[in-house]
């Protein structure tokens, strides 16, 4: 029997993969030349859709790299001489605060414990920071940053490059890309794809620091954001790429596209609601943030009485497949993903057998 | 009409790629979480596949990376303090070679035009130079270093860490790893998958150098050495990682352990000689590369008298795709892959229709 996948990624593949897969072997695209103009015009194929779906204005590059981790180190690299500042809430935004020491910069951090959120009045910049990192989802803990707080924070510090993880949220969160200078994203998570890609949404004023930085220290060498720039100018990128990735977001985001953005971003709230209505209604269940602005509507956590992996274990013997509790919380909660690759349907049966825990 | 890839990566993908994609498919492989017991067997597999594969010690970890261009960029930070030294005779010996620079080492190269190699007796070895990068296999040009001037070069120089890039020709440098400290392949070439997973062999040497560079350098934040090691040795990523990738390659490295590394060895070999020989014999076509001893296994790349473009478009029409020539030599040259994925009968049929040029 096929599992529904409810975890915080890798997760639920999109309904559509497969037939995509099928057309992308079919047509015998893993063999195509990278140089090609069949492989530029994929690429800019799947450019074009994210820029539809994601309302990215021509003054930002949208750019192809491993893995959204990889994008943390390239947004450091390239944004940061000195000095950046994080908004630290789980063991994601701590991992991004940790990728800037570890390149010899120095990190200030703004920590609250897991389950909590921020709000722009209460965050202090620090005056010599040149970027503010912050985390839309933190898929450790469930929490969500409200995207007007994002841009109420840009908009009091218009001075600091400003980055968004929106790893395990992309396509929700509606940002504003003329306060958002650069934010990423992985496909594993809401795209409802195979792991091993991540992709960075980048502005001209990144780009404009990147070069800056170089004059004087290393912005790295591999994937560095001038020559990700200048190869995406053609459609290309520097190395080899993740060509199958590549492909498969681009039919992806236009399989969101005709459903629209809106639409997918709706279906996501009603299903939260859904399934945060079931948790505070439910004897054994708390949901883990206690603020319900700063509820995740991606990744919803919740505290369970019994053991969780015995609940886990009892919904997989129904088909269904969720997320345990991170580090610590392991075993006293349960992370249940909300991607658009789970219907309301799928939502409501785990919901039913959830309710005869 | 499906066409056959001569083409030097992204190549043709291997005849069971299909069969292993549905398997991964069916299996629902692409939703499991990269923190579970199913996806540690399935990374151990592919890892105990290669070992087994290019004999690789219980001395060098197996890791996985996004390209094989992002093991250039880890190898320098993790075994380079100052200053490194290159063989460049092509460009992606020379982006190698820009890599140190561009992390800000002092980078010495021992360069020679395209199409010409290297001897081991030849090379003086800069003193301080820490870290000897040798290219195996130089794809943009089809000049192979054979393995036992490699061997010679590491010991004659014992004390350097030596690093062979083989991109395009793992599995077959049959490398002896008590000499090698650190080698790398990507899988869009000879084991013929789709790009996007790169494979470093690392040794203990190279981790101890790296945890020493780190007490005074940044050795990088993603996929930094000592964390990708740590959490090798659970048979895990420090990200997630291409799991399609992974298994795919585990599977078809089982397809060739399975056939034996010395008979694929073999082939290539008579495969490459059948082609050499078709070269030397036929108007129109000389080798690029002169000296027999630097002709390249894997890709073969011959000047052509009419312009490469005109020949790469009538053997297109018989169903073939093979590779221009690179840079400057873009319509002047073909370069001919020869990957495990091409059999003896595919060369035959390529070579008869190139004949009637």
């Amino acid at each position: 029997m096929p599992l529904t996948f409810f975890t915080p990624g890798p997760a639920q593949l999109y309904p559509t993969f497969e037939k995509h897969l099928q057309t992308f072997v079919a047509d015998q695209l893993g063999a195509i030349s990278h140089r090609s103009q069949q492989y530029r015009n994929l690429h800019k194929f799947t450019v074009d859709q994210l820029r539809t779906l994601l309302n990215v204005p021509e003054t930002h590059a949208i750019l192809f790299l491993g893995s959204a981790s990889e994008a943390w180190e390239r947004i450091l690299f390239s944004c940061v001489e000195l000095e950046s500042f994080h908004l630290v809430n789980g063991s994601f935004s701590k991992k991004f605060y940790d990728y800037s020491s570890a390149l010899n910069k120095y990190a200030h951090k703004f920590e609250k414990p897991m389950g909590q959120g921020f709000s722009a009045s209460e965050i202090d910049v620090p005056e010599y920071a040149e970027l503010i990192a912050v985390t839309h989802n933190e898929t450790s803990s469930g929490v969500q940053m409200p995207v007007s707080e994002i841009h109420k924070l840009k908009q009091r510090n218009p001075d600091k490059l400003i980055a968004v993880d929106m790893v395990s949220s992309a396509p929700y969160p509606d940002l504003d890309y003329n306060l958002i200078d650069t934010a990423f994203f992985s496909v594993q998570k809401a795209f409802g794809l195979p792991a091993g890609l991540g992709v960075w949404i980048v502005s001209e004023k990144c780009l404009a620091k990147a070069q800056t930085i170089k004059k004087q220290y290393s912005i790295g060498a591999h994937n560095d954001l001038p020559t990700l720039w200048k190869n995406a100018l053609n459609n290309e990128t520097p190395a080899t790429p993740n060509v199958m990735g590549i492909y498969l977001l681009g039919k992806i985001a236009e399989d969101f596209n005709a459903i629209g953005v809106q639409t997918i971003r709706k279906q996501t709230e009603q299903k939260a609601a859904a399934i945060y209505k079931f948790i505070d209604r439910t004897a054994g269940f708390t949901p883990f943030v206690k603020e319900k602005a700063f509820r995740s509507q991606t990744v919803i956590v919740t505290d369970t009485e019994q053991p969780s992996s015995d609940i886990i274990k009892s919904i997989k013997d129904k088909g269904m497949v969720i997320g345990s509790g991170y580090g610590e919380f392991k075993n006293s909660q349960l992370r249940i993903a909300n991607f658009p690759a789970t219907s309301s349907e799928d939502v409501e049966k785990l919901l039913f057998e959830l309710g005869k825990i």
